[in-house]
């Protein structure tokens, strides 16, 4: 019997694009020649930022490419924390965001969740101007629930009259395989609020490519950030990654990824686990059967 | 005429190998799979910290692989600067470097360069126990000047006696197109200090990688320091880095990149800089005849 660990959130090796990337590489490389194996700006490799701008509606001078969504993470918690900022956070938290506000010494305050997610009723009557509410609001890690449409409208609301900023982190929206989407939190609010992203799930881990959207007058306090740890993050894996998602590989593939997980989906429970594997871990993904997608295979690799 | 700008270390496009680091993107994903493409321990790709080890005869759990060097710098300043020590630094210093530990705080001395580098009488009488020296003993930058092998040797003698820490940068040295090498203070204190390097000049600055060898007992607090920032560094690149190394194409790639430089060195004086450019910039590399390479030519581009 296959042998399930849930204990990170690693895609299954057969729903990684490995020729195809491969190819890109050698396409990005007879495209952009030097360019793409130079230094470039802390922000990342514009024409990808590009791509990425469009894709959310905004100004590309916005987006900033970091390596891997947890590095935008820890940038802006850095920020956030240097600026005197609490933090509310889900309960359970995604583990690794909360154990980098910890090590920053950041006052944590966790909310419970209710049933579609974060609970806006017991953020109600917590929250001050500075505050940072830090969510996953679609296929929540660990717990997998997708807060609705409504609460997605209060906690702006709730945020808008506060004063708090929302940081919404959605690495897992592009991968809904049942259900209609719901609009992210960023789209809601015109854009006003911190967005952060991967390709982890929707390309491949490895290449470790995530992206902050940020309101323009944090852009440059951020890119100080970026240039206190490294010059510029990987042009040639950001220009190989411009070439998948422009040569017509990125829609088949989440596809691909979406299917594969669909797949698996029968034989996970409600729950969201398989019926029995892991039992001291059941509870802790509990997606309903309407809004399923997201981090179930991804959060499942087999030995078999 | 050209137009040259000593503003930072690029290498000039024509000695990047374009091609050929496509061709090892498509080998190591065929090698390696669905490996290549995800995520990885924070210390990097195994079997790239397996290839660096050997090249330093260290034990691979000593290393660990950056995104650039500058992070691994920035990771050790950091802990380093937690710990309460002090930093002796050259003057001048490579700026990101002396940037970073102003950014953590950090309590600085700058000591002035001696003809060959670091002037090591001025940092006797100054060091004490937990003090950490940071030089780029060969082809210092902005300098270009090289650390004898007598000093050398003293420096060594000094920390020893002192109980400092010295923390070696060398990011040119296997450019060396004229002279003998010296060997590094890495080799010459058996291992014990600690030594920083990194890919961006002898392969390509677009891959990002670099690399710390640490004392063993430093290991388990720097990787702390990563995962702070983020899961691993990109594992494609490393096992496309890897490719490059272990298929014959980095010793030939090494001799071009020297050629190279040996081709534009007779267009510089011997401050290293043109005789007609940049007059402002004068004195800030002074490379002798005897010891050349490294930083000259990727400190110059052209726009002709």
């Amino acid at each position: 019997m296959a042998l399930i660990s849930f204990a990170r959130g690693m895609p299954g090796p057969d729903l990684l694009p490995i020729a195809a990337f491969g190819d890109c590489a050698r396409e990005a490389l007879e495209r952009d020649g030097a360019t793409a194996l130079q230094y470039g700006p802390p922000g990342g490799y514009p024409p990808l930022k590009q791509w990425v701008s469009e894709q959310h509606g905004v100004d590309a001078a916005r987006v900033i490419v970091t390596n891997g969504s947890l590095q935008g993470f820890a940038f802006a918690a850095r920020h956030f924390v240097q600026s005197g900022s609490r933090f509310f956070v889900e309960a359970p938290c995604y583990d690794r965001s909360l154990s980098i506000l910890r090590k920053l010494g950041a006052e944590v305050e966790q909310v419970e969740l209710a049933e579609d997610g974060l609970d806006v009723d017991a953020l109600s009557g917590s929250l001050r101007a500075g505050d940072v509410v830090y969510t996953i609001p679609t296929f929540q890690n660990p717990s997998g629930r997708t807060l609705s449409l409504e609460n997605r409208r209060r906690l702006l609301d709730l945020a808008a009259e506060t004063g708090a900023v929302v940081f919404e982190d959605d690495p897992y929206g592009m991968l809904r395989f049942e259900g209609d989407p719901i609009p992210r939190l960023f789209e809601l609010s015109e854009g006003s609020t911190i967005f952060l992203s991967s390709f982890s799930k929707t390309v491949a881990p490895g290449i470790r490519t995530g992206y902050l959207i940020l309101p323009d007058e944090l852009v440059s306090a951020i890119e100080e950030l970026v240039l206190s740890n490294y010059v510029s993050p990987a042009i040639f894996v950001e220009a190989a990654l411009l070439e998948f998602l422009t040569s017509g590989r990125f829609e088949p593939n989440l596809e691909t990824v979406r299917d594969g997980q669909a797949t698996v989906s029968p034989r996970l429970d409600r729950s969201g686990f398989g019926r029995e594997n892991q039992p001291e871990q059941r509870g802790r993904t509990d997606a309903s059967e309407s809004e399923r997608g997201g981090k179930e295979k991804i959060h499942c690799w087999s030995s078999c």
